[in-house]
């Protein structure tokens, strides 16, 4: 077996064509993107005589994860397959996947999750040393499917692959929002799918505290409008996670963001007054009491049954956002803060700080928090999670602090994918050692929840996120932006077929405010509207509350909507290479619009259309004007004029998105009057 | 309080409008259809001011299911209502809709779940005994729901309803595929919209086996492939269910249909032979040992602890298509009938269920079984489930057995919904007493498994089970077949809005067969082409294993599929009065399909499409044909003998679909000889 593989892969070698790393990426939809691949010119053919052979099919991750690829391989390429289940080695002869590891891998971070993949006609050959290289090389050979117009096949590769960053994660806030078990466990496949291997859960906020609680049970019961995880669910969830290779850390924030703690157990606020759980988005003022002994009393209690609950060494616990407001207000706290010497309430939080960490180190936890914790006195052993700013990581790192970086990654500001995937972690002339870089585990997506339902959510973490897991996980220097948008592209169906439901709950929004009539109008306007971004929707977090509809045209519109990037950058090629070619797609596009808001009158008939008429009208008569001007090629000072007005109408914010062809439209209007 | 509900009922009764049920039925989408229905001309505006008063808030079916009509009423309207939560009467005055009820209904037979619920300008009343019919009266209400261009509204009515049936049921089979829990839970969902209240588990099969078992774990662990529910799960869905005022009656199936019993404990089997978990769907030998002790022992062990786990009185022993081959072909069996004086495998049968009936008596359950245990010498208090006719349950009923009827409500058969709706339990002349009608408790839609997965079993069973619904709640006499259509077409919208994956997951499949290019030519064709039925898709079971893929063309298709009744009506139309007008549409349609294969032609780069590029062909020339015929209204015998080969072809089934508009294409040709 091991010398039929040694030979496979000599055979490989000698016919690899030499072709260069960006023909590769044009080749191969990989993301994240292999540390070393080869293109051996060969395929291997997807038939109904596949068949898993495995050294070890008693391992129950291998034994779900070969199960799972069997289904997810027959249900995209409609084969059927006749082996329905991987088998042992000596069961099979020839299989045409052999899998081989040497041992089961542990969920700690510094696991070893490197594999060889080498797809060559003959066989596939998958090698690792744990189970989870395994995981990760199954989804890489997932997406080296491909068909021809009469077969399916793997495309011929050798993959050596190995991560850059230990810490791949992603965190879903579901305080502010709850999400159901379902939702969550979507999202893990599609983790695993990219590789990430870190699922941060913000469990805890002024919103609500969102895990059942047996110690002080007023936790869940009234912190959380009767939406929790019971311990049951969160041990079937840790269960989930720990199968597709991700450990689960979990968060509880405190002292600030922890109105719902408060409303379950007043006692250990820092202000004598009446909670209630908190509708809207925000920083609030209400903070557990740092100075009151119950407050680490219950604390111990929580965090000793959590800890239980939650096997992984890490355990977040929040510590941003806290203004110290009522600490000023409480004269009592006053007077403690004097009385320890404590100057300012940073120091009286990390007086706090040293305490939780005593609790957790007795539970035999690693502390974690975000850059608020980051003080002096605070011993090594905790890990800094950076959200403010790479100089805090880097400065944090120097110290000896072991550091995760959200800055840069927060998903829920619906910037681009290109703003993330140009966030490189580590700057160059950061000043530290390689013993210090080693500091810097890695980095997690951020999806905070204050305007994401489960009807939404999948939209605004996928498929960005994809393109963040390639920063975490592949080499920095792997960085074509716009092979990332291509790759993408194919990542983003693979996650439609694993049941994330970006693409479908957008129709699902635009059936509703349609009244169920012809949608396609609607789709083409979220083809070219963004939602508006750096959380200028809820812009002071008063103009939703928490139950407040995200049903609306926003919500089926995402980021990098693909019309107005396509129009942008005919934009920039006409206005370079002003041929018929260039003019002919801008045009098609300006009839485009023109034709869809006739086709949006014939539609609009629901008060959820209102706002959009006015955008599709504007559209539809500054395409008309802008057409004309590039089949007549001759200013007309009138509508120049009449131009600009609807562009400034255009430019403003409309039903909480905004347009992102105005750019586009702005350079053409302006060569207008050249 | 209740002098206000006086007065507001008194004030609608004086506007009231006398119009027929026939306009009833057009101006109101309700379904099921209720008891009885006044118009008043009225209509409650819908703002951010709403809010709800009810008499027991602390009611926990109360607090879930206002709160849910709150966020379903937000998502469908847009409407930022700004009081996410239903208080107590004392704490509003004049709540936009004010509930009132007596009692904590039960979850049993026979509980009441009748309501009265006025919508006037003014306010909006809810009067139920129980707080599930305040359930099934808040579904009534958010049926009410409509809009104009500029404001949402409730329809003005005054309704008072009440069941037909007490038994109301869906049973899901999850044995042949398993369906996770977030599949079940959103089913139930839907349940409760169309007023259902039983849910049967069909938990085990020869396919599976898919309950955890502590007494006996090998049940769960070698007759799952590890698919399976855990019993915190169970009590999980049994709760969801409840919340909802839906009963839960699971189904063991014994003796027969128990392979996945026999993997796990083969000593139980009546042949002494190696059981593997059956992969094909179809009717298999292996069988319970109704002769060994060791059977009774393990069945006890297994139904007592079920016992616990399932609160309803009734439990479901199957029972069914016990063929006994492994009977006969077992010669202690054999001898045992013989000293038992048991002359047929029947009467074994019949030994086995009275000694399981002990069983379930001990538990305090009453036994429920398919037809065929209904058999002389069984106790009264058994229930008889008619799946083979409506004789048997007749005759059951007759001589005292309870029974339920699923005959004519196999949905899998993938028949048209007209044939469930117009299958009346109760015929006309049936010989039975007032009393004796009585025993006929209701109905059970019955979704059987062998060809669904969780992509795709929502469109199985919706919208269609809501038609069966209507059948279970209303009025004999409520059967208008095109009225029912109409308000159909809303149900199944609002049941998308609900979670229902039925409409968005055509799309997910046909991205995908067509490599995620435009699938506007796939959806037309899915406008006409309807799934096979009455299991000819999978022709003697052997077509299809469990893991094969169900993510076909076919598997996007459904029936009464919409564009086919259209057509086929307008051929009957035309054909009756052959005008302009019936011309044009027709006309249009064949331009539809010309056009479509067009389409077509340029997507088809997939091997999941091969077979259907020859009915898009063949349709885009019929179509032509019958165009020009319709054009021009001469004959030509050439042309003739074309479209008569066309339709040969076009009548054959494609890619396990058939298409549905053939016989209209069949009228329509015939006409051109004429």
């Amino acid at each position: 077996m091991s010398m039929r593989y040694i030979i496979s892969f000599l055979l490989c070698l000698v016919t690899l064509s030499s072709i260069s790393q960006n023909e590769l990426m044009q080749k191969y939809d990989l993301m994240p993107w292999p540390k070393e691949v080869a293109d051996n010119s060969q395929k291997f053919i997807i038939d109904r005589h596949f068949t898993i052979a495995v050294n070890d099919i008693e391992n129950a991750k291998i034994f779900k994860s070969t199960t799972s690829f069997l289904r997810r391989l027959s249900g995209r390429t409609g084969v059927f397959i006749q082996k329905g289940f991987a088998v042992d080695t000596s069961e099979v002869k020839n299989p045409s996947l052999l899998i081989n590891f040497e041992r089961p891998g542990k969920l700690e971070i510094n696991e070893d999750e490197s594999f060889e993949l080498v797809v060559t006609s003959m066989q596939i050959t998958i090698n690792a040393v744990t189970d989870i290289g395994v995981l990760r090389a199954l989804e890489t050979l997932l997406q080296l499917s491909s068909n021809t117009k009469t077969e399916f096949f793997f495309q011929g590769a050798i993959i050596n692959d190995a991560p850059r960053f230990p810490w791949r994660g992603l965190m879903i806030d579901v305080a502010r929002h709850y999400e159901p078990l379902d939702v969550l466990k979507r999202n893990l496949d599609a983790m695993a799918l990219v590789k990430l291997n870190v699922f941060h859960w913000h469990l805890t906020d002024d919103q609500g505290f969102r895990v059942q609680v047996n110690s002080w049970p007023k936790l869940h019961e009234l912190g959380s409008d009767k939406q929790y995880y019971t311990q049951n669910e969160i041990k079937e969830l840790v269960q989930y996670a720990s199968d597709l290779g991700i450990r689960v850390v979990p968060e509880f924030d405190i002292p600030g963001h922890a109105t719902s703690w408060l409303v379950a157990y007043p006692e250990i606020a820092s202000k004598d007054t009446i909670y209630e759980i908190e509708r809207y988005a925000g920083i609030f003022d209400p903070t557990l009491d740092p100075t009151n002994n119950k407050t680490y009393g219950i604390l111990n209690d929580v965090f000793s049954e959590m800890a239980l609950l939650f096997p992984d060494k890490y355990f977040h616990i929040g510590g941003d956002e806290n203004e110290g407001k009522h600490w000023d207000e409480n004269k009592e706290i006053q007077a403690f803060k004097k009385k320890h010497d404590l100057k300012t309430n940073h120091e009286l939080q990390n007086y706090f700080n040293i305490k939780v960490l005593e609790i957790l180190k007795k539970n035999n936890k690693i502390m974690m928090g975000w850059d608020e914790i980051f003080q002096p006195n605070l011993p090594k052993n905790v890990v800094i999670h950076s959200w403010r700013g790479k100089e805090s990581m880097l400065k944090a790192a120097k110290q000896g602090y072991k550091t995760v970086l959200s800055k840069g990654y927060y998903i829920d500001l619906l910037n681009s994918v290109t703003d993330h995937y140009n966030n490189e972690p580590i700057v160059e002339s950061n000043g530290l050692t390689d013993e210090q870089l080693k500091n810097i585990l890695g980095g997690e997506a951020a999806m905070w929840g204050e305007l994401v339902t489960p009807l939404t959510i999948d939209s605004r973490i996928w498929p960005r996120t994809a393109a963040i897991a390639e920063r975490f996980w592949s080499d920095k220097n792997v960085k074509d932006v716009k092979n990332m948008y291509k790759r993408l592209q194919t990542v983003s169906n693979r996650l439609e077929e694993l049941g994330i439901t970006h693409i479908r709950n957008r129709d699902v929004i635009l059936r509703n405010i349609s009244n169920y009539q012809n949608i396609s109008s609607l789709i083409n306007l979220t083809g070219i509207c963004e939602p508006l971004k750096a959380y200028q929707r809820n812009k002071g977090g008063t103009e939703y509350k928490s139950y407040s509809p995200f049903t609306q045209f926003v919500d089926a519109c995402n980021t990098d909507a693909v019309d107005a990037r396509y129009f942008n950058e005919n934009v920039d090629h006409y206005l370079q290479h002003p041929t018929e070619e260039t003019k002919t797609i801008l045009i098609s596009l300006f009839d485009k619009w023109i034709q869809n808001n006739a086709e949006f009158i014939k539609i609009n008939n629901n008060p959820m259309l209102n706002e959009i008429a006015s955008l599709s009208q504007n559209l539809a008569e500054i395409s008309s004007i802008l057409k004309g001007q590039l089949q007549q090629s001759k200013f007309d000072s009138a509508n120049y004029l009449y131009a600009q007005e609807l562009l400034k109408e255009l430019s403003m914010p409309t039903a909480d998105t905004e347009l992102a062809i105005v750019p586009g439209l702005k350079k053409l209007t302006s060569t207008m009057s050249d």
